[in-house]
């Protein structure tokens, strides 16, 4: 079962191509307007990142995780208060160019699938995506997992492996899953490829802190 | 002795206070533009930031090391040519809001020192910034360290402890260090901690694999 925290971020079953109407705007949401839910495709999104999606929302097993440009729903806190922070991830107007990604969660193998595209302003090596950035996306990607499948929690380790450069443009696929639970401590792992398998980028593990359940009480 | 190619990334000597008139310039540099020099101070940085940046540049030990939004000047590639992409690290037009840095490189000591300030555009949990974009500096700082050490590099390993968040808009010291050379193979550690010393943030090491010396040569 999803913890209570947790189910905000969940989105509703959206069938494959019943996008809505906001899902190609470039503005950041503001107080005034419905938070944009950024795991839904725009037109930047290369062939090989709509075929994933379109796979893994056809498929009952994995349900999409909605996402915003901030965490704060996470906490219970409304999206539109104090629009002065933004996610990391999601801190670009400009669609296509910095991280571009969707997640999806299995609940019953508690694995997370984050498809990535990092875009032109994420580069480090000259045509390849940033080490700082490879490693901001798998600890979204496995504190994501962790959020869902056991509650909110804190990154204490990340150990990451980098085999392969990630061409800039290019879907990979993470896949992240919690390893073990050892009171406060989940011990997660994150595997990065190409979209057709061909190629390992990355391998990482990952232990975070939960929070403790009266702190969170406190803040419902 | 710095190698070749990083010679280009040493900054003259630049007197604290003696900043071109281009320092509080947001709009990012373009084909028609000089490019901009983002290791110097713009209105955004605090006084604590502003005070290390002076006390490092007075300092005759260290040197300050010029920085671009692209990392392309260490390969001999006119800053100008092929604007579509940029560095991870320098990509947001406003000043103030996503990464704002300066690094001073120790050549006796092997040490690099980068002065952080994380922005409200940086954020993973609430207030403080995301542990993606510390793993992103400590892999600037470390792979910058490393160019001016012995030669360009990837990153091979990155194995970060977070033992405290660090607040948005906090300052924060990175300091890393070349620990060992074995062959291609360079192993560097680095430490954050806060302005005033009081509180360890992380700690790192990390590998990086340099180039090989023909492919270098191919490029010059």
């Amino acid at each position: 079962m999803l913890c209570r925290l947790s189910r905000s971020i969940r989105s509703h079953r959206t069938p494959a191509g019943a996008h809505s109407d906001r899902r190609f705007s470039a503005a950041p949401c503001c107080a005034n307007q419905e938070p944009r839910d950024y795991s839904l495709p725009n037109p930047t999104w290369s062939p090989d990142t709509k075929r994933l999606y379109e796979e893994l929302s056809r498929d009952q097993s994995w349900m999409r995780i909605s996402s915003y440009n901030t965490n704060f729903h996470q906490e219970g806190i409304s999206l539109e208060a104090d629009r002065k922070t933004r996610l990391f991830t999601r801190n670009l107007d400009q669609d296509g160019v910095g991280f571009e990604y969707c997640m999806f969660y299995n609940e019953a193998e508690k694995r997370t699938i984050c498809i990535f595209q990092p875009g032109p302003y994420t580069e480090g090596p000259r045509g390849y995506a940033h080490g700082g950035c490879i490693a901001a996306i798998i600890d979204e990607t496995t504190a994501t997992g962790i959020l869902l499948s056991c509650r909110r929690s804190v990154t204490a380790n990340l150990n990451i492996n980098y085999r392969n450069p990630i061409p800039l443009g290019s879907t990979v696929i993470l896949d992240s899953r919690v390893e073990k639970v050892d009171g406060r401590k989940v011990y997660s792992s994150c595997r990065v490829r190409s979209h057709d398998d061909s190629v390992v980028y990355n391998e990482a593990t990952a232990l975070f802190i939960t929070s403790k359940l009266e702190e969170l009480k406190a803040k419902l």
